[in-house]
């Protein structure tokens, strides 16, 4: 593992409107004034531990090495849930043992969790409703100070993860589900290239047929701009995904379809 | 007061759909290409200085020593009100003389509050209508760089600031209000652990009851992991405040509560 | 042109609930690990060119020489739209050929336009949906890391601009519209200073007249504070242009005008 370069990429549910992101970020930089941030994203929905693992996965290999991602959505916050300090080969994690780092746990190799026991990097007195402040600020500082990860606590080996639904085959289909809905209303499913390249060869994309709710997607395009006007199309994104779009509109709104919604395809 | 470290915190009532906090940033980086951001929120309702105050308050004891905070929720910009500079045993505040600052200087020893008045560490020409970007912003980069507070102006006595509504106590009763709603509908109130601590000690919480609305609430709880569903309970919060919220879900769109509102202890 | 100190804005209409922007943001930083930026908006409503256009315009200035400013809003990505690189005398821009640079084309003197050809400084592989973190990003790392624009690709001459409507003037009056509706509800029209001298000199502006939909506002104000209460004012704003305002309101909200309405002034 790398010297961490002071990155720290901040994931919470805490919004814009309250000063929560700014505390974090002053407890910080007054251990490491040469800290630096990414905003990975404050707007996951309240306790929505399941989005922001996806938004994690979604971008936290587009990183330097040693970059310290901190996750904090926390609804257990205070309890006996454990503070969690996660590295692999290339990066850190910090964030509660709940389910955020399912995706990191399961795609990563070289994976040592360990529950951060000791107060002495915290922020004193710690108090009960508030670690990403009082905890995981000052435990990423001193993680980009040099300190080593064996400092903060044991190795644990039973970290919980949330029960991924993967994609079922059944013979010629293949039925995923919508993972994700983006800011643009795109509709992006658990159905990866891979998953598609089983059950063709990927020179006769065109010919699948995608479904979802009433809908009957016929063939696949390349980009949204050869998608038509008010029709859904369907086409693999840029993390290697099947998603469903409109051009220019939202897909989620036309469709009336969300989170959850089953993709299927033939 | 130590050298400033080229941080500078930004509190604006901008939003982030217009480019006006960038301009900010521009002109600062312009000026001293050094200086580093923390945007504390820009999403302070339009022209909502007690909002600004108060949030502003929540957070700025977080920074390291010499951080020059910049707060602009400037209804009257352009017009007479004073642009201030207030310099503390810790941090520089810049922003426009509104009662902005009432907690720094009700909170802070070693205060002093100049008036800014050296247009020569202004953007020129001056505009009328955008002070943060032509005024405040400049002036927290040459604070940046070191120029010292009384190259800006005079120290002026007679600072605006907002009626701050203290807690009241009746005999067994302490009668205080609700201050800010937060992201997560969390309601926030006057009330710290040193007024319930006169009331009771603090061993004894647990037989507090608290009420707002119709709303009777028996004994605090320690996090929010021990409330229950759709019920509202109340804690000390990570500002030493007591808090009213509903564990996972809003406690201002279940008690139909808002800012304002009174919250009695007894 | 200076060499370019490292700094990158960033204008994009990938809102703020996913990790689009963070995802950029690491591709730069994993280039080049001094890298800073400063988010100029990311809220451009989706597919909105000619919104991204006007924000950049407004503040691209404001920012040190050789500052590298990416915008992708690009309904196009992945089609046969070209990926541009812009040369001004004090900037580079990064962006696709949209229009989104109509105003920059427009208004900067020794303008260099050119194609990114060079799939050398592109993320491999390139994917067909993302170009903003696949190519913009890569290349503005590059660019920060003193790579000439001339490696990126050829010269071009006929980039795409918007449709610039411009005022016209009628004899005593000036017919413009409305260009943008700030955060605040404030209505920004294409008439500038400039104009309005044609039409009288500074010195009468108190005599002007401005009409907005069935509105008549008599003179103009200094700022802001000088309005009146739900009352429907006109000011020169802080970009020089003629803006329509309602004390601490929305001006649009209470005229029921927004984007793209004439305003007459005589």
């Amino acid at each position: 593992m790398p010297n961490p370069p002071g990155l720290i990429t901040l994931l919470t549910d805490f919004g814009d409107q309250d000063s929560f992101v700014a505390s974090m970020k002053g407890v910080i930089l007054t251990i490491n004034p040469q800290a630096r941030f990414v905003d990975l994203s404050h707007q996951v929905p309240p306790h929505s531990v399941d989005e922001a693992a996806y938004l994690l996965k979604s971008c936290y290999r587009y990183f330097p090495e040693g970059t310290v991602h901190v996750a904090v959505v926390d609804p257990g916050v205070g309890s006996a849930r454990r503070p969690l300090l996660v590295t692999t080969s290339r990066y850190y994690f910090l964030g509660p043992d709940n389910g955020l780092f399912s995706y990191v746990l399961m795609d990563e190799d070289e994976v040592e969790v360990r529950e951060i026991e000791n107060q002495q990097y915290c922020l004193k007195p710690v108090g009960h409703t508030f670690d990403g402040r009082d905890l995981f600020a000052p435990c990423a500082a001193w993680l980009t100070k040099g300190t080593p990860p064996s400092s903060f606590g044991q190795i644990i080996h039973d970290p919980i993860t949330l029960p991924i639904v993967q994609p079922s085959r059944q013979g010629n289909r293949l039925v995923g589900r919508i993972e994700h809905v983006d800011r643009f209303g795109n509709l992006i499913s658990n159905l990866t290239l891979q998953h598609l390249e089983e059950l063709h060869s990927v020179m006769k994309h065109r010919q699948l047929s995608v479904r979802i709710g009433e809908q009957i997607i016929e063939g696949l395009v390349v980009n949204y701009s050869e998608g038509m006007a008010e029709q859904p199309a369907a086409l693999i994104n840029s993390d290697g995904r099947l998603e469903i779009f409109v051009k220019e509109a939202s897909a989620s709104d036309l469709l009336k379809v969300g989170k959850g919604v089953p993709v299927e395809v033939s």
